[in-house]
Parts: C-alpha cells; sequence; structure tokens
C-alpha cells in the first residue's frame, strides 16, 4: 500500500473495512419496522438506503441500491414483496408471519433459478429466545424433571404462550430422542390446574401478571441439583440483534432458510 | 438475692447476664427432635436438662428442672405430655401436629387456673415461611395481579402445597378486605391447567422437581413494576430459629398462643 | 349545582359513592407530568380539573377549582409553587426533587396557620419499593445474612444505586437494634470487589447489564433458609399509583409528610 | 455363541440387554466415595465388585473382576492407584484433585502402551454446572453485557469460587473471539467493591448467605431483553450422574480425558 490515488484514502479497500450492505426496510413505519430503521442506522456496517411503506413504490428500493431487505409487513403483502425481491436480485430477511407450507414452497421454487440468493423467514428473531429453546433441548436428558414456567403481561389471550408450548415440544422429543421415563412426580391429591399444562410430558405453568412483560424459564432438575434457563424480553428492541444477523449473513445463506437457528453457528 | 457471698461474682446477676432457660426436649430422637437437641446445645442462653424419648419417664422433665419443654413427638401422646408440663408449671413448645379445635380448646381450659403458665402450639416454626404470608397479606392490596408458584422435590404428594393454599387464602381475603377487583387476565384459549389452581380467586402453580427442597414465590404485579416474595427451605435446621424464639419468649405469652406469628413482633 | 331537577338521582350524593377530587397537575408535559395526567385521567374518582406547563398561570389551578396539586416540576420553582397551593388552601402532593432539611422546615412553616391542609414530599413514589424497604426492615433481625443485590441499565452513573444503599442503611440500623453480629463470612481469598461494597456492614452488589430497567434484591439467609425480596421497576407508570395513593389520602394527613410510606397503612 | 446351555436364556446376550459393568470403588467410605457406592448400587447397569478403602489391598479390585474404577481418595495415593489400574487394564474414573501438568503427562505416557485404556480426570463431576459453563460460552458473543453473580454458604473461604473465575475466563475468552467491546458501563461514582471483581473484563460477585450451598448465575443482556442461566447445587449427590456417566463412557473414550465434558455429546 505505498501507493494510493488523490482521494482513495478513505475507500474501504485500502482501509481493510468491508464496505457497507444497502438496506432496504418494507414496512418502515410499522411498529417492528420503526425499530429495524432505528438498528439499522445505528449500525457501522450497514447502510440505509429505502424505506417503503404501504402504498409506496417497491421499485424504490430496487433503484437505491438495496443489497438486502427486511420485510416486516402483513401476510397478504409478503409474497409479492418477497417474489419483487427475487426477480430484481435482493435478499430478503422476512418477519411477517403468516407462512404454512404451501407459501414456504413457493418461495423455495422461486429461489431456484438464483443459486446465490438468500430468503431467511423467521417467526422469532429474538436471539435470546432461540438461545433458551436450543439450550434446553441440549440438556434436557442430563436431567430426569423439567418444567417450563412463562409469564406474561395479563393481555396476553392464549396460555401457555406459544413459544412455551414450542419450548415444551423440543424439550419433550430430547427426552424421548435420549429414552428418559417420565419425570417423577409423586403427587396423588392436587388441585384442578396446579400441576399445569401437559405439553407431551412437560408440565408448563402461565403466570399472568400486571407489571410483566413476557418471560419464560426453563427448570430442569437432578438428585441435588437444578439447572435454571430463563429469557425475559423487555421490548422489541429485543429482536433487532436477530434481524440485523441476519441481514448481514444472508449471503452466505443462498436458498430458503427458515429460523434464525442455522444463522447462530452453534 | 439480697446478699451475695465472695466468689459469686460471676453469677449471671452480678453480670448482667441473664441467667439460662432450662429447656427439657420430648422426641429428643426423633428428625426434628435431634435439631432441637442440636440447636438448644448451641444457644448460649439455653441449658439442655433433659431429652426423654417415647417410653422415659416424664417426670425426668421435671426433675431435671426444666422451666420450658419442646415436645415434636406423636398426635396420641401429646396432649399427655401437655397436660403433664402444665400440671407441673413447665412452660410447652409444641410441634407435634394433628391439633383440630377440640384439643386446642381442651389444652386453653387446663391453662385457665395457670396465669402465668404459656403453651406454644406451631404448625409451622419456619420463620422465613411465616413472614413470607405475612409480607404477602400486607402487600397484596396494593397490587392488582398477584399469583402463588410453590416449588417442591417430586416425592410431595399434594399439589399445591398446604403453605401455598394457606398463603393464597390470607392474600385473598386482604384482596377482599380492600376492595379490589378480580386479577386481570385476558386470557380466553388455554390448554387445561396452564392458568394454574384457582384458590380463593388466586392462581397458584405447583412444580415438581427433583434436586428441589420447598420453595415458595408470591409474584405481585402492577403496571409497570413487580414485587416478589420468595422463600427457600433447605433443610430442617430452618425451624430451629422459631423453635428457640419461642422458647426464650413464651414467658412472655401466657395462655394458649397458636402459631408463631404474634412472637415476632411485626 | 346549587339546583337540582329531577332525574339527577345517579349523582354522587345520592347514590353514596364519594364526590370526584378536583386534580391540578404542574409540570404537565414533563416526563412524569404525562404519565401523572394519564393515571388521574383514567381514575374514576379523580377529576383532573388544570394542566400546567411552565410559563402557565398557577392561577389556572385554583380557577379551576383544584383540591389537590400534584408537582413534578423542577427544584427551582416547586417552592413558589408550594407557597401558591398553600395559600390557596390547596393540598399538595410534590415528587421535585432538591429537598433538603432547610426546605422542609420552611413548607412545614407555612402549613402552621392551615391545621386541615397537607403537603406530602416523596423521593420516591414507587410502592413496591418502598414495601421492599419496610418488609427487609422488618425481616432482617431473624437472620444473620443480608446483602443487597441491584442490578440497572448500564447508563447509571452510580454504584450502588441510591435506593440499594438506602436498603442497605435501613436494614443495617434494625440489624443493630436487634444487637445481631456481624454477618458470618469465613472469606480470607477475595478478589479486589468481589464481595461487593459494604455499606454499614451490608454487602451491596452492582450489576450493569444492557436489557434491565431497575431491579433491587435483599436476600437474608438464616441456616437451612432464604427469604429473598425482589422488586422489578420496568417504567415511570410504576410511580403513578404511590402517587394517585397520595392524591387520595392527604385530606386525611394535614401537616407536612416525607415519603409515602405513611399512607400506606402498614 | 452359537451354542447355549439350557437355563442360559436369560443371559444378557439373548434378552439383548448389554452386561452390567463390574465397578470398584477406591475410598470408599469417603464423603464423596460413599455417595458413588450408593450410586452404582442403584443403577441397574452397573455392578459393585469391590470397596476399597485406605490400608485395603488394590488387589481386590482386579481380583473382583473391576472393568472400571472410580477414585476418589487423595492427591499422594491417587497417582500409585492410577498406576495400578493401568498395569491391570482397568479404566479408571478419577475425581481425586491436585493434578497438575506434569501429572497428567505422566498418566498420558503410562497409558500409551494400552490403546484400548482410558483414564477420565475431571475437577468438577457436576453436569448442571458444566452444562452452564458451556452455555455461557455459546451464548457469550450474543450479548454486549454480561456478569456473574454467584452464591455459596458463608464458611467458604475464597471469593470468587473458582468455578465462577472459570466461567467468567471462558465468557470472556468467548467474547474475545467474536471481537466485542468492552460491556457497556457509564459508572463514574461507584463505592469500592460494588461493581464486583473484574476477572478478564467480566465483573463477578459473590454473596456468602447463611442458609446457601453453591449457586451461580451468569446474566447476560442486550437492548430488551437479558438470559440468565442459573445452577443450584444442593448436595454431593449432584456429582453422582456425571461419575457414572464417566463410568459408561469411558470404553469409549481411550487415553486420557481431562474434564466431562467431551463425554456429553454436546
Amino acid at each position: 500500500m505505498t501507493t494510493s490515488a488523490p482521494g482513495e484514502q478513505d475507500s474501504p479497500s485500502t482501509t481493510g473495512e468491508p464496505p457497507r450492505i444497502n438496506v432496504g426496510v418494507l414496512g418502515a413505519r410499522g411498529r417492528m419496522g420503526t425499530e429495524v430503521v432505528k438498528a439499522v442506522n445505528a449500525a457501522d456496517d450497514l447502510e440505509l438506503v429505502a424505506m417503503v411503506e404501504a402504498g409506496d413504490w417497491l421499485f424504490n428500493v430496487a433503484d437505491a441500491g438495496a443489497e438486502v431487505v427486511v420485510d416486516f409487513t402483513r401476510p397478504d403483502v409478503v409474497m409479492d414483496n418477497i417474489r419483487f425481491c427475487i426477480d430484481n436480485d435482493i435478499h430478503c430477511v422476512v418477519g411477517t408471519t403468516g407462512f404454512d407450507e404451501a407459501k414456504l414452497a413457493t418461495v423455495a421454487e422461486w429461489l431456484q433459478p438464483k443459486p446465490d440468493l438468500g430468503v431467511i423467514i423467521a417467526p422469532n428473531f429474538g436471539i435470546g429466545a432461540v438461545l433458551l429453546m436450543r439450550f434446553a433441548q441440549e440438556a434436557a436428558r442430563f436431567f430426569p424433571s423439567v418444567e417450563v414456567v412463562e409469564l406474561h403481561h395479563p393481555n396476553k389471550v392464549d396460555a401457555p404462550s406459544g413459544t412455551a408450548v414450542r419450548t415444551a415440544r423440543l424439550v419433550a422429543a430430547a427426552r424421548r430422542a435420549a429414552g428418559l421415563p417420565p419425570a417423577p412426580d409423586a403427587t396423588t391429591d392436587s388441585l384442578p390446574g396446579a400441576r399445569g399444562a401437559d405439553v407431551e410430558g412437560v408440565a408448563v405453568h402461565a403466570v399472568r401478571l400486571s407489571g410483566l412483560v413476557a418471560h419464560q424459564e426453563v427448570l430442569m432438575g437432578a438428585p441435588g441439583e437444578t439447572l435454571t434457563l430463563r429469557h425475559d424480553s423487555y421490548d422489541r428492541a429485543s429482536f433487532m440483534p436477530g434481524v440485523l444477523l441476519a441481514v448481514r449473513e444472508i449471503r452466505r445463506h443462498p436458498g430458503l432458510t427458515v429460523g434464525i437457528e442455522g444463522l447462530l453457528g452453534l
């Protein structure tokens, strides 16, 4: 690096710093989109090049040179958005809900002619929640006992939470795979509901409490010791590291990826 | 003690140290009695003067000059023991179970001719557990939400624990007294048992886990904050401070006292 | 409302429902004031009659018929506000900071000619935090060991928090009053700081963690058991129940009251 | 096994059940040895064939047909024990302390002529503790903040615990490997010790409390969420699953293995 043309001294190639990734945000004024915009703006290695809201032209995203699009829109428009991105060679990180097997298959098919392009669709971008599930699965076979306690604000309509049910199922599957017998429980005299909901043999308890946000504990026990994994989610900001991780990693994950677990390099 | 011979300068009255309390233990070789013997021996202000086991003469206790007796025996002998103590002007701290209203009334009647004598009968000598219940009651009216989670070893046959049910009832009563409406809960879609057992409007969850001993949490919530009271009981030693407190306080509490709450000076 | 037409039988005086309390808010557009306005509006028994911001006429409050004023303004104007309220026979609930002994004495003096009027000045309107301190004090003498762990967001500049230091001091005082010896601690080989800060003999540990808001635990231990009191504060809304309690209770607490402890009826 | 005498149809090879592993215990009357004896006796797939205490002949172990020996003895005799086992083709699971690099190298050298034989030497057989460390390492790079809180009985002489220091170091290494900056901390006004001990940039807090046994928490935080991993160890029994795992797995791990992490199949 002994010679340097005038004006080149700040360029990435000279400093060794990788070039920024150009990001477009669809649904930029929604609750999640607003957080994404803030997070991308705060990241040194990302450049926000387009914010698109319902009614805006999608072409803006392509014109602005977006390499990756983040989509937190609505189930009824997200497929069109993905189609557009694929047609325009833009990677796509999708947090919009409502995907079933058929829709996933359609996206995978669209991607076939573009072997370098990636679409990541995730029901939960919270890295902490994903890690909790992963660790609970790994630890499950070492503990005869396991129960799940989830705690949420009182406006939640479902009990247990979807995440708690999913966690219990993953843990139950790990126990079955390890050939564990049912967790010991001598209860013979119980008030209805005291021992929680039974999700494939794992007791799940749902606490609803004013003041709380979203919290989950997996308690595992063996003679003489317990291991407790707890995740506390306080606000939407907690999903942003997972979104940014997906934005940064998507070029290394061509094709369709469901969930961010595979991006964590665990 | 108006006159004092030479050499008496180490006596309690001279040094200002109070005289020791002479203590007899009934059921001294049982699981709880063994702990009581150890605890009395370890206390500077108490003197273990008699250990009585099934088959031993109760007179030993009187002959040894016991001022207070601690009884952890069996429901079928405890009434005789109490009668003997009252007849011999010995205060009585009772942890034996099986007292109903009729038995309590009988003890109270026996005590009537002896206005200076005390009998303390307590279902739970754990100071931490008693404090937890007390604080939960006091705090209850300030929080729209309250739930109880108790966690025990998997050999426990009842769910929820008796202490958790009693705690929930005390909290429910405090809420009623304060005119609180039911705790907010938007749950419309629930697996059976997920929301716990309903004890007078308070949700109680029972976790059973290998490795645990006996634990209880009261969770209270209001918009923006939660208050959690947790008691962990690891072994029988935890009951000893309550027993010793009763031994020390009983002379200031003549008559029949049920539970140690009143001794805590709260 | 000097005349009353037929059909007005739903009026408070007829149904036995107490009349609403007219409330004015000073500093109504500040962070805390905004919350107060929302909380008063949401309370059936309170009527928001005046919102005053810097630059507005204080007379509005009197003209609007406020019976109680809530002041979350600034140290440099709060004394004038209190003076005005007292002159106009308006009760005053003050959350503004910066009161020293001299200022408190001045307020007390102003109140002397008005034996029915109340001023409540509180450094912390969080009922949960106040209860935690109270319970820790009450429980302290029953446990040989006690430590405080406070956990906050990483932008906090002081460690430990003021509340944790105050809690530790109250607990230390309760221990001294009970004649407790220092907490047992066999540590001979320690890294600097491992055992926390020493606040009058009570170890206080300060955790700083991204994601957290404001949390405090008091851990108390005796052989075989521990009692843990934990307060989690998630947002400013948590102070509103304490503010509303003060608004409702102030007419029963004439004179100067410092802190809301005395209003809790514990 | 083409021929089979009458009456042999219950033999393991016929039923498909694997043969039991013959186990010898060295230091069988020590605190840990006693637990090992109980655990082996309780395991259907293990057969206790020899219990050796100081002063007994080691030959008993070989004569009894032990395939695996468990050694919880003393640093001054453990090397002789291992040498004896290797010479007699017996696998060796060692929980005795005091191994340095030189001793480990010696054991490895002894094993060279016996490629099928295994020796497992572990400082900690607690599976929960090992899992906690592993998960903390894996999760560390996803969270800007991490601190460790360990809580122990007050008779412990070192602070922080060795496990907490080891955990902090592993986490610090994972953070360095991921290129994480120091955890955010705006503290400018601190009491000495409030922010804990600094272990390679990770704050570690040591709580000492009567009633506690051995507990450890790793708290990790990112904007809007926290992940907490907690291990509670209540008694020596908690080490037995790790010991039994080593006994069962050692034949599949020839050579020298240090720590049980590698046996967990994570």
